[in-house]
């Protein structure tokens, strides 16, 4: 049975809100583990990137066949084209979830090394942008995504924190080093998944507005793909 | 004057390749500047990467524009729809040649920490794997893209050891520390760019031979898109 191409496209949606949220779940999950010390979460984390993995290849293949068979012009062409790079970052976020659950795993063979503040809010930071990048994506909602880009500095600024703090820890006692390094390489995980969200965030706003904010390029786009 | 399709795919793939030829050269000479601590070729990578910003975006825009007048299928459609995730990865390259560039502006701070032979080392395999994923793609030789798969352990093996002689400085000299750290980070980035690589050469596989080999499913993708 033949469906209708928004139908279609409304799928898609699903799917990508879908896997979403699996991917911030990822990211809440691999620091409750680090956090709790809970390898039973370590061990969880690499079984659902599996998933991840499996999704994308399947969001994937439904976009290069609506591609295939719709033939979609203008903005529809363009929501479909930024899906396929959506997935791909997507799926390097529960690559980043991963390298935590490892950290985790490391790091429960150590006494703790202080109680984790920073690098829990980092998270949660970086799993809402992902939620409501999608979010945007989905609704076509610029105005949203363009807030979301500026949100990055705040993820940037506690990532710098962690590391000068963690640097200290270090010079101060030479036995925390492995520990405080650990902790710095989650802390840079995590800043890549809000880099990541910002890519998503950025391709909001090129396909609602056809204008590329990306690269800070303020030039308007002409051509086939204005705004519509 | 209306082009052939064949000679609008041949461009792209020239565009590609020119890229990439960007892209590599950015990675020598982040690394060249830190080994010759010369801040001038840390300036100048900050410069380029703003270049190859540009070219992601032209790229870009030269997919979209074919898949929306062309409306290719089977093979030139997954040339098109992997080629907007290759400059993707490609426009990243740039992104860790700048972290690089700014380690080099603060290590030029200090004393040299040590001659540097692993990491020199690392971007030249980096750099390699990804002028030969770009040309497998372009030619579509699955082969090649094979074996460049396998290729990126001998750089994670080599960020292995560069991190673990580093620790070694760190503890022994907490002087070195911050001088560590940074080139610790130097080695991650390029252990990045070595995973970029190995994504265009999955992609290579991917369209070339319509089998996954990302994420390990060996299972054959049916449908619209198998071997043409």
């Amino acid at each position: 049975m033949e469906r209708h191409f928004d139908q279609e496209l409304q799928a898609l949606k699903d799917d990508l809100l879908g896997m979403g949220g699996r991917v911030e779940a990822i990211i809440v999950k691999s620091v409750e583990g680090l956090k709790r010390r809970d390898l039973r979460l370590a061990e969880e984390v690499i079984a659902d990137d599996m998933a991840i993995d499996r999704l994308e290849i399947e969001i994937d293949e439904r976009c290069v066949s609506l591609l295939a068979r719709r033939q979609p012009m203008a903005v529809d062409l363009r929501f479909i084209t930024s899906a396929l790079k959506i997935v791909n970052d997507l799926e390097r976020v529960g690559d980043h979830a991963v390298n935590i659950a490892g950290s985790t795993k490391r790091l429960v063979e150590w006494p703790p090394l202080k109680p984790l503040v920073d690098i829990p809010r980092m998270a949660e930071l970086a799993a809402g942008m992902l939620r409501e990048s999608l979010d945007a994506f989905v609704r076509g909602d610029a105005a949203t995504a363009r807030r979301l880009v500026r949100r990055d500095d705040e993820v940037d600024n506690l990532n710098r924190q962690v590391f000068r703090e963690l640097v200290s820890y270090m010079i101060e006692d030479t036995t925390t080093i492995t520990r405080a390094m650990e902790l710095i390489l989650v802390a840079r995980n995590l800043e890549r998944v809000a880099d990541l969200a910002t890519n998503v965030a950025e391709e909001v706003v090129f396909i609602a507005e056809a204008r590329i904010i990306k690269h800070h390029a303020e030039e308007r786009i002409g051509g086939d793909f204005g705004r519509s």
